[in-house]
């Protein structure tokens, strides 16, 4: 097997981990829209800002089964000394009333009900009962009723025009029950990003393959490919690719026609056949390093970074091929875990039109449950389970968590970020996470 | 239009939450399984256990790009005085060594790489230099390695037969990197669950409609099929239902015939209209209570309740018919959402093989972020926004939180207890809360 890479391979400047992200991010713009029935849009990315079709509530609604009054008539009502009322009508939800409610009457209505003019309160049935006043059907109140008492005034939650969400907002089921009130039957959403998935290394084998002597099988495919569903988009799983610059440089030219990000694991590092840092490094060199490297001759290409102060996952390279995103992640499990929540799950939610601040890993603080006494040159990334008790979230480091490791990723529920230092962490700092 | 109900509607008697959920939980069991391909597996659940198919890692593997040695040869090297080792061979990530590595030799191994007989570290490249000894390559090690070093031993994550996942576990990105690892292509999962919606309400226009006075448009049935898909169910959405209660039980029929669940929203309470209440209470009564209700002449049924003691959603009943569950929630949306979140997602859970005590709500606890001064009879369920500050995780609840209102539905990371009691609660009180 041929080497590949020469001297220069070591000349990679690490960026911090901030300003990758941001480099990412902003390298992304959100892509094209389409309509989604409101039921399947749980989830999605709204595409456009929506709003209030009418005043919410539409009229004055009923909040309860009971009687509409004047509250002015039941001031004096007790349950020893209830006030009897002239029942005038039953309004049901979804009815109206024939007429106003007035001095000495109360109109029945269930909860929903548009209450009838006249009518300042709603007395709930449990606390009224059944009487006669006259030969004529009639109600005891058996308390006094507050004025405005159960009743959702309208326009009380929203007024015509009012903004529901913006753009890039991830639908949660409250955002359909609020599109479906206002008449929202289809939603604008972000079409879901292609994402197209390439997993290299000479080492690798399907996953259907028997294990070899000196081979894996290739997880890292199948683990980004429902990492990419997980954050909205449509993963294009392109298989495995040995370490042939040639051949790699064709499938990123395919890749690029069909998909909106390209990600690639493995084949990032200083090795001697490491086909991405290869490719990433005729890019920074613009020009063409290998002659073969077509990538970098009839395209337009941009590095955006091809070290990033951080472990695992340093060698994590990004940049910008006729204007879409590559990024090429550590082929290490653990490193290329990392490396996509911190930058290919930015990338996609950008795709999807959430704002460029919102589109960065999210950041909570928890107590470090256990001493981190390692120290490290770069802030790490440590794989962690995330439990809350009196009120305080706290951080236990998991075991397993060198990159080249598996068996803690499913555990994870967040990544701890230990900062640079000799030393490491003390149990009960407060730390940052990024949870998952 | 008639009225349903009669006196005995006020005859309910009220289940604490816990032992409603309990007995959700219990009624449902374990549904179908089905095969699906690895990549599309992430974030289903797991119907079987799965276990490792060999050790793992499977042979000795290199963590670095660098050289195998025998650390022993290496005690004495530092920057100053760097040892000098013959190059023996260069083993790439999926290739073997053609021999061991002996006194005073190095094989030049890629990350990934099986590390030869002999070797018992890998010093990184960066710790190295080429040289040339008798004329042949060579290498200069210039930092002592210690013995284990940079290796990940056979055997090291996982053994053959190691658990790697119980029945019902959520399939998260990390399970489908081990399940690929040992090269499981595809895994048995348990079926989605599907789940009948159906609105009920006279008042209820479909979402496409315009509003007639006294009308809203359904938003339930959308937000409940956004729920249950986001549950791991899928909805079949049957549309809404005027308050006739024939008509609603043959509804009902049909959806049993369909679906694994069925969920109702609207008509549970005391009104006079309310068609799940006289359903509800026909089943209580066992006796068929209208004559019309072959739900419960020619079928099996047993009311599991018909009231909880909690805020909102009081009147939430659920009962199962041959064996399957039927959840009625309170029409108001509020309720709606909280009865889902309580009662009807762990069921979906439940039916995908999630334990009994794994399905019930999650629970952490947070700090109150501002006082909740309204006290309540019952227990009350109130939406809330969720963050962390230093390390604590703070619960600030949310405006517009009664059950009718709709606004602060989308923007609630989850459900605080509020316990029954005259008071309410003062900030900084610890609660218990649902997260969402």
């Amino acid at each position: 097997m041929q080497q590949l890479q020469g001297a220069s391979r070591f000349n990679r400047r690490a960026i911090k981990v901030e300003q990758a992200i941001q480099l990412v991010v902003e390298s992304v713009k959100p892509g094209l829209q389409e309509s989604i029935a409101l039921w399947q849009a749980g989830g999605r990315r709204l595409a456009e800002s929506l709003n209030a079709t009418t005043d919410w509530p539409p009229f004055a609604r009923s909040g309860m089964d009971g009687y509409a009054v004047r509250s002015a008539d039941t001031m004096q009502a007790s349950p020893d000394c209830p006030v009897t009322l002239r029942v005038l009508e039953t309004v049901a939800a979804g009815g109206l009333a024939a007429g106003a409610v007035e001095a000495g009457g109360a109109t029945r209505i269930m909860t929903g009900g548009a209450v009838p003019e006249g009518a300042d309160a709603v007395v709930m049935l449990e606390q009224t009962a059944d009487a006669v006043l006259d030969g004529l059907p009639a109600v005891q109140v058996k308390a006094a009723a507050k004025p405005g008492q159960n009743i959702a005034r309208s326009g009380e939650e929203f007024r015509l025009g009012s903004l529901l969400a913006e753009p890039g907002t991830q639908i949660r089921p409250g955002h359909v029950a609020l599109f479906g009130t206002f008449g929202y039957a289809s939603v604008p959403v972000f079409r879901r990003p292609r994402v197209a998935v390439i997993a290299t290394g000479t080492e690798l084998l399907p996953v259907t393959a028997s294990l070899g002597a000196g081979n894996i099988r290739d997880s890292n495919s199948a683990m980004v490919a429902a990492m990419v569903e997980q954050s909205g988009g449509v993963p294009l799983q392109l298989g495995c690719m040995s370490d042939d610059p040639e051949a790699m440089v064709t499938a990123l030219v395919e890749a690029f026609e069909q998909a909106d990000l390209v990600v690639t694991t493995g084949g990032v590092s200083v090795g001697d056949y490491d086909v991405m840092a290869v490719i990433i490094r005729s890019i920074r060199e613009g020009s063409g390093g290998l002659a073969e490297l077509q990538i970098s001759r009839s395209r337009t290409t941009r590095l955006l970074f091809d070290k990033v102060a951080m472990r695992p996952g340093s060698p994590t390279s990004a940049a910008v091929v006729d204007g879409k995103l590559l990024l090429a992640l550590s082929g290490n499990p653990g490193a290329c875990f990392v490396g996509f929540e911190l930058f290919v799950r930015p990338a996609i939610l950008r795709l999807q039109g959430v704002a460029v601040e919102a589109s960065m890993p999210r950041k909570v603080t928890a107590k470090l449950e256990s001493d981190f006494d390692k120290g490290s040159p770069h802030e790490r990334f440590v794989r962690t389970r995330l439990f809350t008790k009196e009120g305080c979230l706290h951080a236990d480091p998991l075991a397993f968590n060198k990159s080249s490791m598996l068996a803690s990723i499913p555990d994870a529920d967040g990544l701890i970020r230990i900062p640079a230092g000799p030393d490491g962490l003390l149990k009960g700092t407060i730390v940052e996470v990024l949870p998952l």
